[in-house]
């Protein structure tokens, strides 16, 4: 996908909504991703962003000794790979290869982006106090892409065990929320 | 709305996808109701929910003060009383009267349930050492409440500025994942 830069200032937007996400690493060379559905927007802008993951997971190490990712948001025609994402662990696989993702160069991390997601945020790792107890890590979104050219991102939003609901129709109400 | 006491292992499920939720409280004998959109799961049972009130919210102090408070989760019907309540302040505005929305007694909490929302989760504040910092709450939730004849509930999902995400159809994958 053509990604261009997105503003800082806009990338509550794109998490907000609760999609799940794709979380990618780097570490000695060692490329992985998991899916991801725990997280949280904490501040505008910067944007911050508060997400759980767990010391199972094979990222967890990853993420605790690079202090950077990056969160690729994938729509409805990558869910198979997703939720095989989910099935796997990348302590024994390469994740990339076995399910088609093409792994891209960041800009400011070492962590891949996800060529077939439609937006992807760099993030370094700025706050690990909570990760002891709920294994809860604070990012900061240092850069930002999407595709200009998808308006109402068809995301998936997990509802447990497999179900997913598609993102449906976008309305607009007067708010002075921002 | 008939709503029936819920699992509380099954609780990750309601918030996992993101929804904008009511997060009401009860203080000195007044209630009231803020529209919330930044939550997350941090665990699965017993269910623990972090999520961010702002303390230019008038739901902070009654949050930090009583520790307790009700997630309501709305769907599409309520978009334009969600709306309203993210628009007004408890501080001076009994939403609840204003905006139609009907209070019902919880069990565990004093915050009240609403009844128009499809679920209601009574919640306890656990840990508030992320308050000062990004005033993230740690919450957990005590009882919940679902209406069963809601299946696939049409939850609003905030995008920003006014612009809502409804839930469209749920798919089901061969998942490993919880």
């Amino acid at each position: 996908m053509t990604k261009k830069a997105f503003p800082l200032a806009k990338v509550y937007g794109l998490l907000e909504p609760g999609p799940v996400v794709l979380l990618t690493t780097t570490r000695a060379g060692r490329r992985d991703v998991m899916a991801m559905s725990w997280h949280t927007m904490l501040e505008f802008e910067p944007p911050q962003i508060g997400c759980v993951v767990s010391n199972r997971n094979h990222s967890f190490a990853n993420l605790r000794a690079t202090g950077e990712c990056a969160i690729n948001i994938p729509t409805a025609k990558l869910a198979s790979q997703v939720v095989a994402c989910g099935n796997t662990s990348g302590a024994k696989l390469d994740k990339f290869a076995a399910f088609g993702l093409t792994p891209r160069p960041a800009s400011h991390v070492d962590a891949p982006l996800i060529d077939e997601c439609y937006a992807s945020l760099e993030c370094a790792v700025i706050d690990t106090r909570m990760v002891n107890r709920y294994c809860f890590f604070v990012l900061q979104v240092v850069k930002a892409w999407v595709d200009p050219a998808i308006k109402d991102p068809r995301t998936i939003h997990h509802r447990g065990r497999g179900a997913f609901m598609v993102a449906g129709r976008t309305i607009k109400l007067p708010s002075r929320m921002k």
